[in-house]
């Protein structure tokens, strides 16, 4: 079956078949790339990614809030806190996810670390270490040493290389997800480039699956986590599949300053172009995440207005958001407005009814307490769009909030009622 | 296709077939039912129900908990204090919610009230009303008004016309669902009977869909009161669907006292006796709407132990119950234990992972940080059972909490994709 998601990011389809980057972008600079297949995948699938700096980069990461974490998870915290944010490299494993394996499980973590380090000259806690796949299944960690030293040495600052490491993170995803961006900080061009993997456990309130940028702007380790946890908020937090938060999630961003760049210092100008740049790229790999959200037709935008605060429009968002049937309606293109409204109903957030408003797909549909006259047809059709809004205004404050989700398919149940068989 | 909850429900089912009561069950002396179809539902279903006490009967009821709540919600909720509790019928009506239909559908429950008053010989406050169908259309409340002089007309205390009743209030339900018990009161016989709609919209945070029950004890409108809300917690408001509140949940109990039997008294033997007969009913009622969820396949039971407080272990019972990822690993048999722990850690209540344990069907696949050893066809057989049991153990405490959910499927998102259409 080839599913809509597939369609709708044709786009980022149609990057992943050759060279990912067209001649207009250019990697960052300091920067390699390389990918293996270890054998954690069947059929001999991409499965082990590196991504390195030349020389120490700052790094900062945002990691998943689940109360289980996975061992990665634990120890790159700990990396980042051991190099006071200094970082040489990121290896990356997919078909596992290392999570509530015991203490061999956290021990295969740190070979990966001990091992990695040795083979690119450089200490242990300069290496973060990322797994994603099923949970509770031992790591077989051998089969990722062994492929060490030939995924040192296949190390490039080439499209392709860049292009074999966003394939080798794909777990349920279709397409591979990333993204670029330039800015000019103090006369210098800077480059930043991001990946991400992530289809389904994919909730607002974590990171996002796993996503990595590298830029070779000049910035502190510490500036460059405050950024990031503003950002986050923005774009990865925004996002949701199934309501279901990930023990692995973790975005990861390494700034080496090879383009030589003054380092960007709060609050200037080039702070700001920077900040703005990140947030293109950290933005669209979370709706490339969406849009390839598991057995997914559509990417539906809900927006709450008029909201006395942005938590409580943020509540209702989310609440609407993972309705399970809000989400199903979506599926079949039905303007159900009333299921939208129940799950405002639901959230914990008082407002009046009487005075909201729903929009779907730009058609008015409820207002004042009751239902708009709409052509029913017309509704589904704009409906059945690959990518559609729904606004929902409480009138009673000025606070709003954008939250990004996919439909719930018969698809999704499928990859989901036989993920681990 | 033949849905396994038909086959599960398969002793409702049949008790549907014929007369509902079997000779050894005795309607509650005092009241009548009846029902028609009036023409809200297609292919004329029954769709129009009454219930009848043929004195003033003492009645309590519980609503739900949406901010967004149907006319006839908020004018029952009136009538019972207008009345003090002293309620004559109950009026129902499937196929149309009459939720978010503006000031015209509070006019339309109150018409339905005025004329079932007038029809039966009582004040419009001692009639309560319900509706369940789709949100947002305007009731047409003419056909309810046309159809209430037979209605009325047809009344008996006859088996035949409390199933008809059953199935009059069916909406995406697969069987009617009933529950009978008895007590014995100060030497007299006093009956109980229940029944109850829904499928879908149904998840604990709320009373139930609609669900009734007549009883000839005798008992003070606000004692009844009191032992609802506490039954409440412990059956309806501990099942979920699809985690989505309705805007129209409402149970009634009725208590006409034709039994002869004395005023039930707070702590007596008596008040012990009828709080269980009347949990009996609500716990199988409960029950019965789980395992004919939309789609469902099985019905779980997440229990969830050694927790600090009883809050806390419904919280992650709750959160284990609603995932997404642990609904569909049931539907397909997965013995997915790492979607469990993982929901569990996303619930918001602090524990620690490394000293927890979950058993599925029987079958303990985590303690301590780690998986545990099984055999993979076994669990998987085990877990296509009809009705099977998760426990998660915490280890912090000695509170506990149950929850009863159901799978998720395909058939869900075609039933939901498609419910307006």
């Amino acid at each position: 079956m080839k599913l809509f998601a597939a369609r709708f990011s044709r786009t980022a389809a149609r990057r992943a078949k050759g060279s990912i980057l067209s001649n207009s972008v250019t990697l960052p600079l300091g920067f390699r790339f390389a990918a293996s297949a270890c054998g954690l995948k069947k059929n001999n699938k991409l499965d082990l990614g590196l991504l390195t700096s030349d020389v120490p980069a700052s790094g900062a990461g945002v990691f998943t809030k689940n109360l289980v974490q996975a061992a990665p998870v634990v120890l790159s915290r700990k990396h980042l806190r051991d190099s006071r944010g200094a970082i040489r490299a990121v290896i990356v494993n997919s078909g596992n996810a290392n999570c509530s394996t015991g203490p061999e499980g956290f021990r295969a973590s740190s070979a990966t670390a001990s091992e990695t380090a040795l083979q690119i000259g450089c200490t242990p806690a300069e290496i973060l270490v990322c797994s994603t796949g099923v949970i509770g299944v031992s790591l077989p960690v051998k089969k990722i040493l062994n492929a060490l030293p030939q995924l040192v040495a296949g190390q490039a600052a080439s499209a392709n290389q860049f292009t074999a490491f966003t394939q080798a993170i794909m777990t349920t995803d279709l397409v591979p997800k990333w993204e670029a961006a330039n800015c000019r900080l103090g006369g210098k061009l800077v480059r930043l480039l991001g990946c991400a993997k992530g289809s389904g456990m994919i909730h607002p309130d974590m990171a996002t699956m796993l996503a990595f940028v590298a830029t070779d702007a000049a910035i502190a380790p510490s500036l460059l986590r405050k950024l990031l946890a503003e950002l986050t908020t923005r774009t990865f937090n925004a996002i949701t599949v199934d309501g279901d938060t990930s023990t692995n999630d973790t975005l990861l961003v390494l700034a080496n300053g090879a383009s030589g760049c003054p380092p960007v210092a709060d609050g200037t100008a080039n702070f700001r172009r920077f900040a703005t740049a990140l947030e293109t790229i950290c933005q669209s790999l979370a709706m490339q995440i969406v849009s390839d959200g598991e057995g997914a037709q559509r990417v539906v935008e809900i927006e709450v207005r008029g909201a006395r605060t942005a938590a409580a429009a943020n509540q209702i968002a989310k609440t609407i958001a993972t309705s399970a049937l809000v989400k199903t309606a979506l599926a079949g293109g039905d303007p159900n407005w009333g299921r939208i409204l129940a799950a405002a109903g639901r959230a914990g957030v008082p407002f009046d009814p009487d005075r909201a408003e729903i929009t779907m797909a730009g058609i008015r549909v409820y207002r004042r307490g009751r239902a708009m006259p709409f052509n029913e047809s017309t509704a589904s059709r704009k409906l059945l769009s690959p990518r559609i809004k729904i606004s929902v205004e409480l009138r009673q404050g000025r606070a709003s909030a954008r939250v990004w989700t996919c439909d719930l398919t018969a698809e999704y149940v499928r990859i989901n009622a036989s993920y681990r068989t």
